[in-house]
Parts: C-alpha cells; sequence; structure tokens
C-alpha cells in the first residue's frame, strides 16, 4: 500500500524515471489454430514491473499470452509474435532502462498457412520452415547513442546455466544477466517462486529462492541503485 | 442449483449412465520450454460436462491444459499430450457415450529434445520431425462389441465448414459431429458463445450463435434423448 501511495504522489526513487518491461512467452503462429508457445507464465516480468512502479517509475509493460494477470499502473501493450513485441518496444523508447524478462522465441514459422492444416489420410506431415526472430535484447543493447543507460537481460537455461547465462551477456551487449534455471524438476517456469543469478561486469552473484514478487523487489531496489546512485 | 441438487441426489435422466467427455488443447513438446499448442481455451468441453453431470450422469473428463476452471461435479484426469489424452480415454472405458470435444494435435515432435534448443550463432534454423498423433476420435468409434452406443466428435474448421464436418463423420465412424467455424474473425475459439451445426446421420441442424454455457446444455439433453429414447 505505501509502495502504491508513493508512486501515486509521482514519489519514490524511480520517480521521473522510463523503465520498458517485457514479459510472458511470445506465440508464433503455425495456422489460424496451432502455434509454437513456450512455458513462460509472465509472473516474473510481471512482479518486476509491479515493483519498479511501486518505487516512481513510469513502466511500459509489453506482454506476450501470459497467464497472470496485469499489473496496476503500468501502461499495458499486449503483443502476441516476437516481431510484435519487437516494434512495441522500439515504440516505447527512449528509457532510462530496459528489462527484457519476456520468454520470446527465437524462431518464426515463415510458411504459417491462412487456414488450418489438416491431416491429408495419406499420412502426409506438415513441414514447417523457419525464420530467425529479432534478438530484442541484442537490438536494444546496440542501439547506439539512445541507448539506455541500463538495459538488463533474462537467461531460461535447462543445463550449464552460468556458463550460458555469461556467454549471453557478452554476446548481447547487455549489462546485466538475470538467470535461472528452469528444468521441468525445478518447477520454477510457471512455478510461484524463481532462483536466480545476477551477472554484471563485476561477476555472480546468486540469490537465495524466492517468491517471484521478491525477486522482483530485489531487482527493483538494485535497478534504482543503479540509475541513481 | 437444480440441476447441482439433481446430480448429487443421484437423480435425472443420466442417472446411472457414463459418459466421457475429453476437452481443451493439448500440447506436444518440442523441448522443456517450447511446446506446439493450439487457440482451444476448454471452455465448450467443460460446458458439455457440467451440463451432463446437471443431469445425472457420471462424467469423466479428460483436459489438456485449459485457460476455464475445472467443472464441479466430475471426475477429473489432467492431461498434456494427445497420447496422453488417448491413455487416459482408454482406461475410463466402458462408457454410455463418449464425447471428444478436445481440439487434440493431429501431430506431435518425434525429435524432441530433452535440453532448450539454442540459436547457434550461425544462423542455423530448427528441423522438426512429426508423426501422426494416435485418432481417439476414430479409435472409440471403431471398437467393436464394446463401442459406446454414442459417440460425439467436434470439428473446428476455418473454411468450408459443412463439408468438412460432414467428412468427417464419415471418416471417424462417429455417430454425430458437432461442428463450428473458428475463422479468427468469428472470435468463437477462445470466446464466450458458439454456434455450431449438429451433424447426425439424419442430417445438418444449424443452432443459433449461444453462449457455450447453452450450447453445452443443448448438446446434453440431446445426449440424453439419445441415450434413454
Amino acid at each position: 500500500i505505501i509502495a502504491a501511495m508513493t508512486a501515486a504522489l509521482g514519489d519514490g526513487p524511480l520517480a521521473g524515471k522510463h523503465v520498458i518491461v517485457t514479459s510472458g512467452p511470445t506465440h508464433e503462429p503455425i495456422d489460424p489454430v496451432r502455434y509454437i508457445a513456450n512455458r513462460s507464465s509472465g509472473a516474473q516480468g510481471t512482479a518486476v514491473a509491479r515493483a519498479l512502479a511501486g518505487l516512481g517509475a513510469r513502466v511500459s509493460f509489453v506482454t506476450g499470452p501470459a497467464q497472470v494477470p496485469l499489473p496496476d499502473g503500468v501502461e499495458v501493450t499486449q503483443v502476441e509474435t516476437a516481431r510484435e513485441m519487437r516494434d512495441a518496444v522500439m515504440s516505447a523508447l527512449p528509457a532510462d532502462a530496459v528489462i527484457c524478462a519476456a520468454a520470446v522465441a527465437d524462431w518464426h514459422v515463415i510458411n504459417a498457412t491462412q487456414t488450418k492444416i489438416k491431416k491429408d489420410g495419406q499420412g502426409r506431415l506438415p513441414h514447417l520452415d523457419f525464420a530467425e526472430n529479432p534478438d530484442i535484447l541484442a537490438e536494444i543493447s546496440a542501439s547506439g547513442p539512445a541507448r539506455p543507460p541500463l538495459v538488463v537481460g533474462f537467461a531460461a537455461e535447462t543445463d550449464d546455466v552460468l556458463a550460458h547465462a555469461t556467454a549471453k551477456r557478452l554476446r548481447k551487449g547487455c549489462d546485466w544477466i538475470v538467470a535461472n534455471d528452469v528444468s521441468p524438476a525445478t518447477g520454477i517456469m510457471g512455478g510461484t517462486e524463481n532462483a536466480v543469478t545476477l551477472i554484471t561486469a563485476d561477476g555472480a552473484e546468486t540469490w537465495p529462492r524466492l517468491p517471484k514478487a521478491e525477486v522482483g523487489e530485489r531487482l527493483a531496489a538494485r535497478i534504482a541503485q543503479a540509475l541513481t546512485g
């Protein structure tokens, strides 16, 4: 309640700052009824957006089809595909920080059809051709003089989490990576808790397993430090 | 309330009858975080199950990952893939009627991986190999002496609805097909209303556009007629 009041008063450490948060999965159509999805519920991105708004930021929230309710006090843009998400993020710039928490599909289907693909009774199987989606995190991280001062990516990994996430930070050119292990056994993807490692230029910092709301609050506090410290 | 009381008293026209209802989409894994889905919300199958329970039937409800709450007063089995759904339906036999309202995936990915597929930085694209899923409706319709007296399929079409659905009834060997047009412009898939055509051996009967709950009640009443008439 205090956070909500603070935000409503235009107060808080992030007052006057504009932060873009992406969240949720993207859906990539195969035909009018089928699509490729991923197991992101949108819970962590939503928690980050809520916490940033609670610290007084103006938040542009760009979300794919999530399973959790939209956060209050943010400007919402709902999208379906990675290409739509990219366009929405670019339209929301400039920003003081961009937090790419969405689980964006790496590929889309280039031979998606306008009518439902049907079994033809002869056992013929569908053939899907893919193309890479825009890399929103890399694009924002490389956006030149207009680059936001803080760009944060997420890395959902199932194996060799720290190595993959550390490499991702360098490859994408972002400032921080929030890495987590989404192996089915962890119950994190679609669950209520998260166990993350924050990777910055200074190294890796592992946080305890916490409710996603608390992970969002910790991350928002770190973002406030970075933008105002 | 009257329907719920009737059902609780073991009364109603379908008392003593066992009906299996499938509902929702299926999800077919690509890797631990990605899957192929379809736009079924599970709303229509859930409404049919609720209405059948309201008429006193014992309902086995086999559902994929739906977006609507589970109905009360039914025996629920939650599944993810078409293969799991098939096994759950077969385990629930014998039955007086089987209502296949689920939007079952026609294919699954046979080269699904145990670790997340990653972009390799060289622009290589994923290649998915498919195999046909079991055809639950056809299998039930052909199940010999133990075949349930009434087998009902659903046909979600985007073009030439009546012709496709009529052909489907004959091809699958089921008794009735509930056909609807799920073109995106209709707003039916994922929406609250449905406009269906009931196709039986006697021909096609088009119902007005109605809330999905009412479509469920009409269909349950017809099933009760068929099983007890």
